[in-house]
């Protein structure tokens, strides 16, 4: 059988790794056929891993959810949790990633187009990349802080599926972008906000609370909010898990966004209007030194056992 | 530099040809890049049409829906209208169609997996297959009639834009089949049918009036229901164009649906409630007789210029 073709813009062999269906390839060569469900249902789920240190951070808790996320849409696993882990450790290895991120994609695999999963599903496509992150680069974000604006929600009904159907959510990002922004909070029809395209949404009100929305279908369960809630918690820093409108979001004394390769980014203002003195609050600057001793020392007794 | 990997599982060649990329390759070996944003994102338009005696049906208003769906989210569309219409006509001659259908995906390309749009835009990817549909499957569809469920309408706020994000549409399909329906009517928040997953939903009242949901960003604007529309008219049958509730449509003497690669099909029975008198009716079926016509004289005419 001859080998495919190259039907996508050829680049030069970065010496990126990329792991798919079952073997490590150039990045530059690693293709999915032109039928996969993936491509043209955006019958998938992904997850992206921090790594720190070369340590893979909240590793149970992304695959927790990825394992989730792949049941609630009827899909299978591609790959037990254990030699899934290896993988991982195989390509921050492969790719020599000191400080980084990994993305995996799972996808319902190839076949004939047809709308409705058939009753015997394909072998699923698993995709891994990794690449590293600019070191500093979250730091400088966290020293000047960032700016929001918000945008009405226009996704799905099911947002605690981690699925790869992202066009609106990639619409909102680049309206924040062209608007001057970093990332676009999302308002619900009920004008409470939802979450950030990609990020989760916080405040901080005048008594030092921390603010963010409850669980729901509304939201993605963000593993690394979930992480942070923990770091308060064990801080005594009071949280409430409710939801907030953009006007209480704007009188709030602080804000700020987190997500995986992230951490914790404070917003100084939110549809051009100041939050608290329009500079980094200390309750942002505290909860994210508190998750960043609770994930290192978890990522540490991760890898020792 | 290398040919790219076989990262999808081998499928012996099948004589389809498929064109990817200023390309014709084997159907079983033509791939897109991992981080092509159509697979990452849904960040992707397509379009179906269908072939009847080896003409491309409706040609220019698939090609006008296409063009629309890619202008509103701002991407750019990979090739001018006459060359991508003699790409689908050698696809066509290629792979020996008389009656099938072609499927188009136009995304935005393969980069770095960033969510913003990029500034200057990666060369987009276009593809293009084609396959045969089994002659006189639809006309048995038709003789008998098909069974439909409802189903909450989970979808995002732009069905108006005819993207891949299809997560919602496939598994409210695989619903329907679960439940032994040939199709999902997708219900709004407001209680109102909204459309089928992959189809258009229509109605006749008891006075012969044909009903089917009014254009809005809450349904996609269907070729074959304005083809069918147009139809309609020319034979004085009375249209309305308004949203219905499920109850309405279970009370109505026939309903119907409509897709491109299938015309009209009657149903006889929704969420287990026969329709009329659970047979097929005669206004769909005159429907799609002048729809037929219509379409007819359309692919001839279109072929003669």
């Amino acid at each position: 059988m001859p080998e495919p073709h190259h039907a996508w813009p050829t680049r030069a062999p970065s010496g990126r790794i990329a792991y798919v269906n079952g073997r490590y390839l150039p990045h530059a060569h690693a293709g999915v056929h032109i039928e996969d469900r993936g491509l043209q249902f955006a019958d998938a789920i992904y997850e992206v891993f921090g790594v720190i240190g070369g340590l893979v951070r909240d590793e149970e808790e992304h695959l927790d959810r990825l394992e989730r996320s792949v049941r609630e849409i009827g899909m299978a696993m591609p790959m037990a949790r254990e030699p899934l882990k290896l993988v991982m450790r195989e390509l921050v290895r492969k790719n020599r990633i000191s400080n980084g991120l990994i993305y995996l994609q799972v996808t319902r695999g190839a076949l004939r187009r047809d709308h409705p999963v058939p009753n015997v599903s394909p072998r699923p496509t698993l995709i891994l990349t990794a690449r590293p992150i600019a070191p500093g680069s979250n730091e400088k974000l966290r020293a000047k802080g960032i700016r929001i604006v918000t945008r009405p929600d226009e996704r799905w009904a099911r947002r605690d599926i981690k699925s790869t159907a992202l066009l609106p959510n990639i619409l909102a990002k680049t309206a924040a972008r062209k608007a001057g922004a970093f990332e676009a909070w999302l308002i619900g029809s009920d004008g409470l906000v939802t979450e950030g395209s990609s990020t989760t949404a916080w405040i901080v009100d005048k008594e030092g609370r921390i603010v963010t929305r409850n669980l729901s279908n509304a939201i993605l369960p963000g593993v690394t909010r979930r992480i942070m809630l923990e770091a308060a918690a064990s801080a005594q820093i009071p949280v409430i898990e409710r939801a907030f409108t953009p006007a209480e979001a704007k009188g709030a004394a602080e804000a700020f966004i987190s997500a995986a390769t992230i951490g914790a980014i404070p917003v100084i203002e939110i549809d051009g209007q100041k939050i608290g003195d329009g500079a980094p609050g200390p309750v942002t600057r505290r909860l994210q030194e508190l998750y960043q001793i609770l994930s290192d020392s978890r990522a540490k007794l991760s890898k020792s056992t």
